[in-house]
């Protein structure tokens, strides 16, 4: 097996100049003020491609922005790799918490800081340095290779499944492998091998036709607000387990190798809780936090209102009170069989004197990797000559609900190896890549093509 | 006894002419670019209980509005009667909803449409011309009578209790009259004889240092919109009966003259529901709504307040959440003792996992008259005479917290008989005044002054 590390080593300064480059343009896409640099982002990713070697790389117009294309046929008979990933990136807001400004790229303590350095440009680019250095030093790639890289992930990727609806065959691979996922550590590859799906809803109570006075009415007139507090409250039992009919029908047992995979975590409650600033912590009784993350689904109130919410006391018995829920979904979970449970279950704890609409907002499935696929092992080996340990395969507890949907349209295991490190400020001010992870990661990427054609996936 | 009704309709159209005048002021209080204005209303006040033929009447200046100040005496052994009213009014918003412009007082079907109709010029003006009525007819008063009309009743009469304090022996009296209640229709007086006092508080609670992501933290951090949720649950049962322990200890049985008082009011669940425009009525189990309205305590969450609350679907594990709750409070309930009961009630419900804090806003005690004192009998007498029906006794389930005030600092029993008749739109667009009941009123207040000489107070 070649060693790619020397040349990566010895190219290293001109790959973060280069990346520096991509990482100016200020592809945000969440603001139409933007739009010129969200395509001048797109080309400056094609020309890289082609650079590297690829034989084949175009934008495609979408009805949103444009996809880049690319595409590198070895041998027909070699396993097909689809690359996935975005060039669009979020907003610099808030502007004034960033040390360096966000669309200036400045090296620190051995991190490279700007907007998009690992969501989700730096990741791309590591895949575009590693074909690269495998063509730059002759060993050429081993697999057949397509990258479809959008501009609209940060925005719900809206034209996404569209797109992959209509060119099914250009598309067509045998695992789709995206980067935009997260390690434990610097010296601890991952790979995430499951994610939680999502329901939005929305609850909404009406009362009185209109706000009235608390005094003339008070105790006659049953309150939206107390009402939906006690529906609210009612979701979840003394356990903290969810009320609804069903809910845990569906959720697997963790098994002796779940446990194992836990096991090799690093993982630290109280650094946890110091994180997310909690007095401390909670959740379903019986269960650790990780498995509380990882392997049960979970229900939040992510939003409420109601009333006179400004300053000082104005005696109003209020028309209206809402709530935004959200629940998270784990194994065989149905967004939109949860849905309907959800609805039926709030409906059936209204109390009498309210009115109350159940509005769903959005869903997406939940999602495990067939871990058995020969990929895994390749990855596997990849990652731990890169870094020096063998990946843990993590979870996480959010959704990306794309995943589910490329394994679908496209019949293909979805593969997630992911760079970014734990308080690496993805979607915050001072987003950062750490520069021995790019390096190793760029190596981890070169190897793994070899390992994909010698054990197919 | 003499008849001042022929001399009252003769001088009908004068009155109101001369009410249109001062309605035309702009006494917004809240609103300091109507300070001339509200001066102005004060001035003219003066001006004309100086012309009805009250001896003595000045503005006497405050840290905020002037008050204004008149006194008559006719007799040292006479009975002094003590009238309290306001002369500033709420702000005209929402402008575009008046039929009629707010401050252009005009004639509807047997209505005075403006603001300050009834809240409370209207009502201090009738007590103006009963005086002027006795003093053209020749009658005369028979009791020592002091007017003392504020200019910050609607920014909560910030300086009242400091004026009263210093002026007790200025402002002595036997009773105090108010005219800024209702009665139950135009041809049915009605004498308020107890308020509900108030205690209005705050909840925050704080869970995580900053917004979480729901999925990378959702099942393992408390969430204080559903703690909350749970806190507001828990604070009646299921009978609709407040938690608080103690809470119930000083309120007082409903006692079969209450009942009696209850008998004679014409009540329509059926009408007060659809003005409410509540799908049903509701509260604590084994009172009717009368009852709980006029002789049980309430407790309302008045807003409602945490996490993302605009369009769309964030998905948030918030920070905080926050609530305002106050409490409407009858007999011997005291607001200082509710306030801490509540205070230790919610902090023995906040579950692990998220920090507490109660708020305690402002308070109020509840108000109940001693309708043995004979000013009563002199009351009802007057009313039944002016209105062809006796005056039932009605009580609020609003809080007039200067009530209590008046009765302490001056000793001296209030009572109040108002002439709003229901949905005058205080505080709303197109407020109104009856014209039969503002000529039946001003005959009634003629009358009154002989009964309370006659009969003592």
């Amino acid at each position: 097996m070649p060693d790619f590390r020397d040349s990566i080593e010895q190219n290293l300064d001109g790959f973060l100049s280069e990346l520096g480059e991509w990482l100016r343009i200020a592809s945000v896409s969440t603001d139409g003020a933007h739009q010129d640099e969200v395509q001048q982002a797109a080309e400056w990713l094609r020309d890289k491609l082609r650079a590297a070697g690829l034989e084949h790389a175009e934008l495609i117009p979408t009805a949103g922005n444009p996809m880049v294309f690319a595409e590198h046929v070895v041998d027909p008979s070699a396993p097909t790799l689809l690359i996935y990933g975005h060039y669009d990136v979020q907003p610099e807001d808030p502007v004034d918490l960033w040390t360096s400004p966000a669309f200036e790229p400045t090296v620190r303590d051995g991190r490279l800081y700007a907007r998009g350095t690992v969501d989700d440009k730096g990741q791309i680019h590591m895949h575009v340095k590693a074909i690269e250095t495998r063509m730059r030093t002759g060993a050429g790639v081993p697999v057949n290779l397509k990258f479809l890289i959008e501009g609209e992930e940060e925005i719900g990727s809206e034209h996404l499944a569209g797109f992959l609806e209509e060119n099914r065959d250009k598309l067509s691979c045998d695992a789709v492998l995206i980067s935009d996922t997260g390690m434990l550590g610097a010296d601890l590859p991952a790979i995430t091998v499951a994610l939680r799906g999502i329901v939005y809803m929305e609850v909404h109570v009406r009362g009185p036709a209109k706000d009235l006075h608390s005094g003339s009415y008070g105790g006659a007139v049953v309150n939206p607000c107390i009402a939906l507090a006690g529906m609210l409250a009612a979701l979840k039992d003394a356990d903290g387990r969810v009320t609804i009919p069903g809910f845990y029908d569906l959720v697997r047992e963790i098994t002796d190798r779940d446990r194992a995979d836990l096991d090799a975590v690093p993982w630290d409650d109280e650094v946890f809780r110091a994180e997310a600033g909690s007095p401390t912590l909670g959740g379903e009784t019986g269960f650790s936090t990780l498995e509380r993350l990882w392997f049960r689904p979970a229900l939040d109130v992510n939003g409420v209102w109601g009333g006179f919410t400004g300053d000082g006391s104005k005696t109003v018995l209020p028309s209206r009170a809402a709530a935004k829920v959200s629940m998270r979904l784990v194994s065989d979970q149905d967004p939109v069989e949860i849905a309907k449970s959800f609805e039926r279950h709030v409906l059936n704890l209204a109390p009498e004197g309210v009115e109350v609409e159940v509005r769903h907002l959005h869903g997406g499935h939940p999602w495990v990797a067939d871990t058995s696929s020969p990929i895994f092992e390749a990855a596997d080996d990849a990652l731990e000559r890169a870094f020096g340990r063998k990946p843990v395969y993590m979870r996480e507890g959010g959704s990306i609900p794309i995943i589910p949907l490329f394994e679908q349209m496209l019949e293909a295991p979805a593969v997630l190896i992911g760079f970014s490190l734990p308080g690496a400020n993805l979607h915050a001010p001072d987003e950062w890549l750490d520069l021995s992870v790019y390096q190793n990661g760029i190596g981890a990427l070169a190897d793994l093509y070899d390992g994909i054609a010698e054990r197919g996936v």
